[in-house]
């Protein structure tokens, strides 16, 4: 398994999260549980996904700290898996992933699932990328700046 | 391919998307293609990926319409890879996962490369998702209204 090393170490951030979320199962489990599944049968039952590969991905979110595990809110013995902060925070996460399918994959007049705000109703705006001023910015607009350049910036600076 | 076939045609844009780049190769190619990399065999180099699964997911992606193959710009007989308009709209979901890997992912102090403006060596700021009136939004504040509710919704209106 060199290749899942090298992303779990690399100084990719995007090489490194894709470690995390990386796999189409776990995005799904996140999916689910921003809208509210905890239970392993209801994973299981909304995703059709195999009790093994489900189990390991569970397992493996957990291990991470996107999930936790926590007492059956109905106080029967079955866990339930929550949202840490860390999951959470993979909110823009889904939105961007949500709203380039929305413009791309979908026919014209295709029905979707949309995310709407709570109070409102209304359709959640495009995520944009801005500058400190509110401006937007394209990916021409930025650069990434590898390990070694930085090491060269900070021995030189 | 029962599964595939599922988020190829899911309601869920979420899946729908995950079904087009749910797979890590596919986001680090996007990824290495926004960093200017356009030849197959540079792509090989960067990812130190098998051929054969570069060359699936290079024709995957050409087939979605994410990356188009374009003359090589040397003249030379090699094609190149490039991002289409629904290739560069991936910019959000990338910036997104780095982001969150950034903040998550890496111990305290630990290096990692940088996402920076090309005209002032600043870090990009943090993609923010906000509401019309520039309000910034989190999970909570949104809610999926599924496709059975959105039928619903537009048979009762």
């Amino acid at each position: 398994m060199v290749k899942r090393k090298t992303l779990k170490e690399d100084p990719c951030p995007v090489a490194r999260g894709l470690d995390v979320v990386g796999d189409h199962w776990s995005l799904l489990i996140v999916r689910d549980a921003f809208d509210g599944v905890r239970r392993f049968s209801a994973f299981q039952k909304n995703l059709g996904v195999a009790r093994n590969i489900l189990s390991d991905r569970l397992h493996k979110l957990v291990d991470h700290g996107v999930l936790a595990v926590s007492p059956a809110s109905d106080g029967t013995a079955y866990g339930e898996y929550v949202l840490t902060a860390k999951g959470l925070a993979l909110f823009p996460l889904l939105v961007s992933l949500r709203q380039w399918s929305e413009q791309f994959l979908y026919r014209e007049g295709e029905a979707h699932s949309t995310l709407v705000l709570q109070d409102t109703g209304e359709p959640v705006p495009p995520l944009r990328l801005l500058d400190k001023q509110g401006r937007a910015l394209a990916a021409a607009d930025t650069v990434v700046r590898k390990l070694k350049e930085v090491g060269m910036k900070e021995e030189l600076a």
